[in-house]
């Protein structure tokens, strides 16, 4: 099969917003966001394929072979991280392009139409770097989160989605196709398949995470007028948060929980004025739901002491809370023959990241692959696959959409949206 | 005389960029700022003075009773810290406006020119809130510095100084008048009058600041995929380090050392990502210089061990070093007398927070004079004195400025501006 096209098309769509250390910034609706669109929306008019956008900016890139069926849906997101990695959701959607096409030949070639339709699609703000909550765009086409709520998230500059992605051209009106089974494939942002050398990951879960949104309140004053004990600072008491949510990982065995505050801002953010305000967003990851609720509760209570302590206000919200969500058994050991058959090693394991096929799985059956990351790491410029590992994901992820387009998950359900771990 | 129009004034003068707690947000270079220098402008031409405005925004309103003689300058800046108090600075300037109309009432009705003229002066951003330092535009004035790199200077969005003056009108091409000496008036920002039941503060120095720019240099991860341990979290480490420039004032005696972190930036500042990099601006001031300089060796100490800890490069760079700079006996006792001849009693005191008098001290023998304060709270929107004590301070400033326009501090130097205590 033809590896050498889709490895050019990677590698083309890794200089829209390329960065200087090899990294990419396309954050969602932004003006490289809209390049790497372009792209896709041509790839799929040249390929000959129907192209929607949807509501919410999803875009589909529809195969009709069997009038009037439903679609089998593969792909990722293009957008990235600020100063993100060219890996993450870009080679899922280059892939998915690209399997697509041998597909189409296949179906040309062999004269039989298979029993559902394909469709490639590029999910809005995996991210959720501009616009919180990340999933957005396939969890408002599963149905998780409202439209309307979603377009009126604005960026830390008060832009809206509505707006962003008006101004961009890529608002649109279209429905999405109506499912029958969706296939994803994305580097692992982990060490388990680099380190036990093995070629594909299937995801047979995923890790229960919450965030925290925390206002912390203190009372603005004079830097240098104001003495240390009259002062209520809510950046000093931040930084004690901060370093909470950092220590609650101790309580637990290593590796049990991750935490972290990435989102920070601070009123009125001047250098000789005690600040009055600082909100922060803290997210919490663990394979254990409980791991979770008893770090969160330990936070909450810790939080209320150092409030009193302060003499300040701090208010905690609880949002984004997903829990863990178990993609169907049939899909695994479907995914485990194609691998076999293709004469790769595999082996399943949780992903700690969300994905678009975690909210797609609670509307169609769903499989979630993984390719090595050398060293791990992800989210940043220093993330990085090779070429053969991206190349073996491609076979793996033609295999898994040849049998879905055949029917070959018909009899598995779906994960009910509300069902938890 | 006539404290009902100063009154009057002074009150209309709040109402522009008024907040919704009886605060002002006119930062530097607003359109809330460019409104009061609207009105000061106004003021200035209602009163058939000339107005001036020089290259880096400051306002003069000169009322040049003897040609070509020099001026003695009375005012201080009418830009507030976001979200700040009515007082600051606007009260100085308002003053200075009403005690300039009185004693050109008296010129006009004693029919003898004093030997000096006298000049109410707008000083841009003393706040340093937008664009840092703080102190700029007398700074500027008095030569402590470049006009030109100023003008370059950006706020957070990354509109220049220069850019800012323009967009509002402010960018002026006059020269400022040759000065013979320097008065403002300003509320105390501490506790100091209002606990001794003491009417007017007699500056008599400045404490010694300094701060740190620090750049906290992490490594970009993914919060959900990125083991605790394989982390370099700028933000964990930032927050170490503010609490380290928090409990370094507890290693001296009370009251001894103020130091605040009150301007923090974060890179990506994205909530599923840990950050990057984090800047932050530390501000430490005492009225003892070794005690400041203890202070800044046991930070710059301590940050290193932690970076080596959490394998990450912390930068920092010493600015804005503002050594003890005392104000001349001469003007202590002239203004001592002035206050005992109205019947207002008096003490010295030093200044904690910075003023534009203290740059204008190193050009001319400058007076510096505080009000009090309610509760010693300042740079917030609960910053307040009375009417009453205002009113008390602007016949203070008025009999000061009559001194010094008579020649009252014509032997007296002004503190070379290398003078270190």
């Amino acid at each position: 099969m033809n590896s050498a096209a889709f490895l050019k098309d990677f590698h083309h769509v890794a200089t829209i917003g390329a960065t200087a250390n090899s990294g990419v910034d396309r954050q969602a609706a932004t003006a490289e966001d809209a390049k790497t669109r372009d792209w896709f929306a041509a790839q799929v008019r040249d390929a000959g394929w129907e192209l929607r956008v949807d509501g919410i900016g999803n875009m589909f890139g529809l195969l009709e072979w069997t009038p009037g069926a439903p679609y089998v849906l593969i792909g990722s997101h293009l957008d990235s991280q600020p100063l993100g990695g060219r890996f993450d959701g870009a080679y899922g959607v280059v892939a998915a392009l690209h399997a697509a096409r041998r597909l189409d030949a296949e179906v040309a070639e062999g004269g039989t139409a298979p029993r559902f339709n394909l469709a490639v699609v590029n999910w809005f703000n995996e991210e959720g770097g501009r616009f919180a909550p990340s999933i957005m765009g396939s969890s408002v086409f599963a149905g998780l989160l409202q439209r309307e709520q979603m377009l009126d998230v604005p960026d830390l500059s008060g832009t809206t989605v509505r707006d962003a992605l008006g101004a961009i051209g890529y608002l649109g009106t279209a429905v999405g196709p109506e499912v029958a089974g969706y296939a994803e494939i994305h580097i692992e942002q982990g060490r388990i398949l680099e380190r036990e050398g093995i070629a594909i990951g299937l995801v047979d879960s995923s890790w229960y995470t919450q965030k925290l949104d925390i206002e912390v309140l203190g009372e603005q004053s004079h830097t240098g007028a104001t003495a240390m004990a009259d002062r209520h600072d809510a950046l000093v008491a931040a930084s004690k948060i901060i370093l909470m949510v950092h220590d609650v990982t101790n309580d637990f065995a290593e590796g049990a929980l991750v935490s972290s505050v990435g989102q920070l801002t601070l009123e009125p953010n001047s250098p000789i004025v005690v600040a009055r305000r600082v909100h922060l967003v803290a997210d919490l990851r663990s394979g254990g739901p409980d791991i979770v609720k008893s770090a969160r509760a330990k936070l909450i209570a810790d939080i209320e002491v150092l409030a009193q302590e302060h003499n300040i206000k701090v208010n905690v919200k609880d949002f984004d809370v997903r829990p863990i969500r178990r993609f169907p058994e049939a899909g695994l050991e479907l995914a485990d023959k194609v691998a076999a058959d293709l004469g790769l090693s595999s082996r399943r394991l949780q992903t700690m990241a969300g994905h678009d096929s975690v909210a797609m799985n609670t509307v169609a059956p769903s499989i979630m692959l993984f390719v090595p990351s050398v060293d791990g790491v992800s989210h940043c410029e220093r993330e990085f696959t090779t070429d053969a590992d991206m190349v073996t994901g491609l076979d793996m992820l033609t295999g898994v959409a040849r049998e879905l387009v055949a029917g070959a998950l018909i009899n598995a359900q779906a994960l009910p949206a509300a069902a938890l771990a």
